[in-house]
């Protein structure tokens, strides 16, 4: 005991192993998940190598003091280490018997980007002696030396694993084999020269002969791995804190490859991939883990064949269940081990809960509830609700996926193949020839609409996650990768490069969604079919959360899904994309172009019995539930073609001469349309336009009401920045509306209320709450005005931002909460001081969005509104904000 | 006295006259301006000719009732016309001795827009008859009577004032005269009768002969002229209130015009104009006030002259003077007198404040101290900020001034003349061969700016009070009027067409940016020298204000032309508009098209020593006052050309081959370049720009500190939103300036802070300053964007929304205090708490404008920043705001 030991405050090192260990699960934060499950195993009598876990603390202080570690931390360690001798009866660095251990990092969740495993540490040229002796199986002994060298060369010395494979070829071809596992002990002796030779030229030191050294070596390496570049992506990709600090586990090794009674293999409780409820795995005989990897072997599973653990080592394989199923029993979810059978002696190595597919997981967590292992809230707090996304939509098989071509930003989740287009024409012809087409642009316009509809996918140059083809492609439920800064579209020779490849139209690639990945050909997909679990499941989920969830919705054919999604009525019909429809765009453009009130009015009246009849059919979809519609929103130079060519034909169609055409066109562009004359800034301009879609509107209403159906219209005023804005169309609305319903003698009750966008609309929601029954937060928008970000323009940054840890993640994707969201708590609560009644919801696409989902619900909202194809995943997300 | 008497529980109605009056000056509310001023004058012992004042409350009654008179209204007129037939020993309606009356509205503050003055009511058939014979005048009551008639039938009747013109003009043809007053008294009665059939014709209805039906139609008429739409955009412009309402003035008729013992005139006890302190006045012998309306007569001076009054009626004349001082001594300000001498007695009509201009109002103040008559915290509430303004810039004499051709938005104040020019270059050519020019544009962008510096006026079709044109013009001092809606430019034909006339390139016209007007022609213009009585009253000014005052000033001659109107320093020095000289834009656009770092590089350090000098001289002209500066802002598609001629040509001149440059300029399109990629985004991105504007900065500041000038600089981040951005900024802005402080061995106290542009920024104020030394409002963009308003394409809708009170003003001009003011408290009160040394002022136009800086001073800011022409006129409001 020296006096360091005297004044040491904190313990830094824990041991495990039988009979019991000094950790616990619950010490995950302390001893990282590994080392905490490792502990519990112990603790549960589960045979584990025992070894010992180096504290997170003892990480976060070595960053802390630029690679020092805590006073007294050696002789823990060493102490722990002559623990760990006594438990094996083996010593660390004897020539005799030697004591060799595995050394893994282990941060609180799993984390991609830090150090790998490091095996069979504590072998040098004389205790490589000692395994031989002791094994009486020198291969083994030189084979695990070399396989040491090369890991911890690798890992912590970072000298590139390349090289010590390009020797492992040379010997092979010098003697002719094809196989590493056809080097016999000789050979691999002089391997293990040319690697130490390797180390030395290339890191210019000699390898660690004392394994002390080595040790030491490893921990440094595991703590440094914490701020390895990728590690510090990941964890700002999913938020978890710089100041965890990772653990390190030491454990004594046992070997899977010392003969035909050795095996190694990993087992889950439960099928991952389909949840079902079967013992599940795959093992090696006479191997270590890494071959796996290497691609060297192929495993074999565990039962079912008469090669299987089950056929060969029946007792060994009754242990594993059993032990693995007192895991799942014990963690009560389902578990993913690894195990090493060491001379016939069965050890578990690891174990943690198990990754599964979003089918999995909600399978497992229903038939959990059944079999009384969890209740129905623990149940739901298992399937993430991106896992409910993935279920609804067709993915690429990861096993069989090859490279992608190139990757983009996932807007849109989904696969789909098809064969590359450009033109919206040609796809339409494509398409109409039977043909599945993928549509590739630089970025898509509203005037492209028809093409998306076509196009069983969509992937474009730029845009960000709320570029026109995201938001279009995610309300038509159809996958869409944007964004591709790689990708050069020429749409004159109608091809894009990428990557120095280059795709003609015609060629066929496959776009996935999901991760943003293309691939060039035709890449299989698979779907899951929903069924009696998942309804189950989402029947919980609707019974414990407090917001509603709505769909964003233009179409009847769109309310229709919505509604099959559990949509609880429309928060969104955006009534401008049914302008684009074929049969209309050249009257709503002769309505745009109109010189006098009256060729206005005339052309609105041609347009007038197509929107009714687009809102009967949404009105009936959505039969006893509220629809909200919004009136005309974007800025009408959208419906004006600005091309030289379109602008002639169009002319020529309408009857209109070229120059006065041109002249509108010139007279109706802006430099910032986003921030110009459109939303309730058109209707305040051109009243007859809102008053003809409210006639539409409530002539719909009375129609379907006269059918039965139970219909709840709310008016929805968009980009309102002004209480005098909203007086004053709500008054044009009341009118209009009381008109029609006086005239054809029904009672409708209808509401007027309006989205929150802009930012001064939620600063002064006081006032306008005044004049509007509810509130719908437009959170692009206001995401757009409150930033000064143009998601048209800002993806150029953006990634940028986010790469470099300025921003935490896309805004467009999950809520600011501190901006943003700010403005949002502000607005609701001043808003409903000023009228308790107001109804409140946000329909942007951060509806949709499981982290935005939870900030609405602790802003106090009524209901989000999202794509037909989130609302499962808005579901459950509000379930979860709720429990 | 009836019932409806004794329950009334309000007066309706205030006597005035000898010797005294029931109301008082201080009653103005409840009696109007006018109303009050003649009692006041009454009570005086001033002989007015008696009369009564209906109240104010009588008219929001009225209005409120759908014209309904208050309870008892009628009695109360009927007896408050008893006592003034009593007082006059008059009857109303009399045909022995008529009591005739005149009629005015009389609103708190002077009111243009609400009905005018109806002179001789009471006459009828009858009546005149009475007024013949009380006379012995025929030719006075016919005269009188047809007068009656036609201002009656117009401005109670609404009957058009051309077609009693025309009936005039045709009894003059027909009886071969030249002037009205050539028709006899025979003449006049037929005249009459001819007055009485078109008032039958034209409204339907019988001329009214019962003096109590004529009174009740004058005063309805009053009542109904508050909600003219004239006066309810007056209102609206000057924020009266609409629940004011107007008093009724009728008072007793008295005649200058009954002989030539008669007269009428007005009088200043100082000169308006120059604010001299002399009687200045004119006068017309035997006529009504109408007639110098009328043009038929030319009014005389009423001293100095054989003709003055002084001269032909001097006891009068004295009389005159003696109670216009005693009026001026009483209400302390100089007045302007309505005066009426009916048969050799004086009689004032009328007194009020004179309007005055802004050269007077200031010398009237300061002579009004120094003659005891008032204090300085009065003086200086005399002086409205807008007339200092008004004294610093050239005028159009008023007097003077043609019918305008068009009117557009004021946007920067002056008035100048020159040829119509359109190009750039040929502006820049027209001037060197010395002629005056005025540049003439839809809009214009920062490559317009040489043509803008050579113009001597700026007008614009497009754009609003904030758009490049109005900004840079401003910054400029330069007249300048935007947003000429009507106007329709031809570039290619260098023409201009408004209200159906053309003018080619080369034609002379005149701008006045105070007002909006654009004349044809060369209209001659003022200006006034700033004197030792301006220096004065600046000097009380700068004694009692908190707020700071800043200059916004790019270059060495705006921050000398901003030290001379007394700036204390400069707000905002933006570097962009020195990236356009001429000298080095070429340069700047190699570093934006560079291919690598270190060809932007290169190219930055060929415009380093450029923007050092520019630096340099900035420093030196603001010797001992802080220089915030802020770093490159604009996106960077600003400075590269998009015409395809001038691709090429600059191709050409930087040795890149075209399609190269085409690609560029596609790639830096943006579709909201308001939203994009700027400000601290291109810092990010492109971090050796900021380096070397920094680098530029400190060693300009080394250099002049050689010299013994006191530098401040303050270094200023654009469009900040996070925190992030700010904190990454400011770590390059030290590094880079502590490194050349370091390698030059010098100490300079620079700081860096940030702008508050973005509403994010004010919503995390508490965050970002913790990273800044200051913020600065850019309340032009904070209002862009709280607003949702592009300044450059609102202009469209704005002047509706203005003009229809959805807005009570364009928010670009004056600060919108519950959306983007509330922002502005905000991030001051939070950014204060996190750090309570952070200075903050306001850098956006809003800087200059009166209103604005009075919510800056109680917002607590520490400065405000405006253009070098607005400095006085903010010095003077943040003064007043301080009173």
């Amino acid at each position: 005991m020296t006096a360091a030991r005297a004044v040491r405050s904190k313990k830094y090192v824990y041991h495990f192993g039988a009979p019991r260990a000094e950790g616990a699960a619950a010490m995950k934060e302390l001893l990282g998940g590994k080392g905490a499950n490792v502990a519990e195993m112990a603790n549960l009598g589960i045979p584990v190598p025992p070894g010992f876990t180096i504290t997170t603390e003892a990480c976060t202080h070595f960053m802390g003091h630029a690679g020092g570690y805590p006073e007294g931390l050696h002789d823990e360690v060493a102490e722990h280490l002559h623990l760990l001798e006594k438990e094996t009866g083996k010593q660390f660095g004897s020539t005799d018997n030697p004591l060799l251990v595995s050394v893994r990092s282990g941060a609180r969740a799993s984390m991609p980007g830090m150090m790998d495993t490091v095996l069979n540490l504590g072998l040098n040229d004389e205790t490589v002696q000692g395994l031989y002796a002791r094994t009486g199986n020198p291969r083994f002994a030189f084979d695990s030396y070399r396989r040491f060298i090369q890991m911890y060369a690798d890992v912590v010395m970072g000298v590139p694993s390349q090289l010590f494979e390009h020797a492992l070829a040379n010997k092979r071809a010098e003697l002719g084999v094809a196989a590493d596992n056809q080097l016999d002990a000789g050979a691999l002796a002089e391997v293990v020269d040319a690697f130490r030779t390797i180390v030395r030229d290339a890191s210019g030191t000699e390898f660690p002969h004392d394994p002390d050294a080595q040790l030491w070596g490893a921990v440094a390496a595991v703590f440094r791995s914490w701020n390895s570049p990728r590690a510090v992506s990941y964890r700002a990709m999913y938020r978890y804190p710089d100041h965890w600090g990772t653990a390190v586990n030491v454990q004594a090794m046992v070997f899977g490859n010392m003969g035909d009674d050795c095996a190694t293999g990993v087992a889950f409780t439960r099928d991952p991939s389909t949840g079902e409820r079967r013992f599940f795995g795959e093992y090696m005989v006479n191997a270590q883990g890494e071959d796996v990897v290497a691609g060297i072997r192929t495993p074999l599973p565990v039962d079912g064949s008469p090669e299987s653990l089950e056929a060969r080592m029946p007792a060994i394989y009754r242990d594993l269940v059993g032990l693995a199923g007192k895991l799942e029993h014990h963690f009560t979810d389902v578990q993913d081990v690894e195990f090493t059978i060491e001379s016939g002696r069965l050890w578990m190595l690891q174990t943690r809960n198990a990754k599964r597919t979003g089918r999995a997981a909600v399978r497992i967590a229903v038939d959990m509830v059944e079999e009384g292992l969890i209740d129905v809230r623990t149940a739901m707090k298992r399937v993430a609700p991106e896992q409910i996304d993935q279920l609804l939509h067709p993915t690429i098989d990861p096993e069989r996926a090859p490279e992608p071509i190139a990757k983009g930003l996932p807007a849109s989740p989904g696969a789909a193949s098809g064969r590359v287009v450009f033109a919206v024409e040609r796809a339409v012809e494509m398409a109409k020839a039977g043909e599945q087409v993928v549509l590739v642009r630089n970025e898509t316009s509203p005037e492209d609409i028809d093409g998306m509809k076509v196009a069983r996918a969509i992937l474009t140059a730029t845009g960000g996650m709320s570029s026109h083809a995201a938001l279009v492609a995610r309300g038509m439920g159809k996958c869409c990768v944007v964004g591709c800064t790689g990708l050069q579209v020429d749409y004159e020779a109608r091809e894009f490069k990428v990557n120095g490849r280059a795709f003609r139209e015609g060629d066929e690639i496959t776009v996935e969604g999901s991760t943003g990945n293309v691939y060039a050909g035709r890449i299989p997909t698979m779907r899951v079919e929903l069924d009696r679990t998942f309804d189950r499941f989402m029947e919980w989920v609707d019974s414990v959360r407090r917001l509603g969830v709505r769909a964003n919705a233009d179409t009847p054919e769109d309310a229709v899904t919505a509604r099959r999604f559990g949509a609880e009525g429309i928060g969104l019909c955006r009534t401008e994309h049914m302008f684009f429809r074929e049969d209309r765009i050249d009257w709503v453009r002769r309505m745009i172009l109109a010189g006098t009130r009256e060729e206005r009015v005339a052309a609105l009246e041609k347009i007038l019995p197509m929107q009714r009849d687009d809102f009967v059919g949404v009105f009936k979809a959505m039969d006893g539930y509220p629809v909200t519609i919004r009136l005309l929103d974007p800025p009408l130079h959208e419906f004006i073609p600005t091309q030289p060519d379109e602008v002639e034909a169009l002319a020529r169609r309408i009857g209109v001469d070229v120059e006065t055409l041109e002249a509108k066109v010139r007279a109706l562009h802006e430099f910032n349309p986003m921030l110009g004359h459109r939303g309730c800034r058109l209707g305040i301009t051109f009243p007859e336009v809102y008053e003809m879609q409210v006639r539409a509107i409530v002539e719909a209403a009375c129609a379907v009401q006269k059918d039965g159906v139970d219909v709840e219209p709310e008016i929805m005023i968009p980009l309102v920045g002004l209480k005098a804005e909203l007086a004053r169309m709500r008054e044009l609305v009341v009118k209009e509306a009381d008109r029609v319903l006086a005239a054809k003698r029904a009672k409708i009750d209808y509401t007027v209320g309006t989205m929150i966008e802009v930012p001064r609309a939620a600063l002064t929601a006081s006032e306008i709450a005044q004049v509007a029954d509810f509130f719908s937060f437009g959170t692009n928008d206001l995401t757009q005005m409150t930033f000064g970000f143009s998601r048209d323009d800002a993806a150029k940054f953006l990634v940028h931002y986010v790469e470099e840890g300025i921003l935490p993640r896309d805004p467009f994707e999950t809520i600011d909460v501190d901006g943003v969201g700010r403005l949002v708590r502000l607005a609701t609560d001043e808003g409903r001081r000023a009228k308790p009644e107001l109804k409140v919801g946000v329909c942007g696409e951060h509806g949709g969005d499981p982290a935005s989902v939870r900030f609405m619900h602790e802003a106090g909202l009524d209901y989000v509104s999202c794509s037909p194809y989130r609302v499962p995943v808005a579901r459950l997300a509000a379930a979860q904000a709720a429990l």
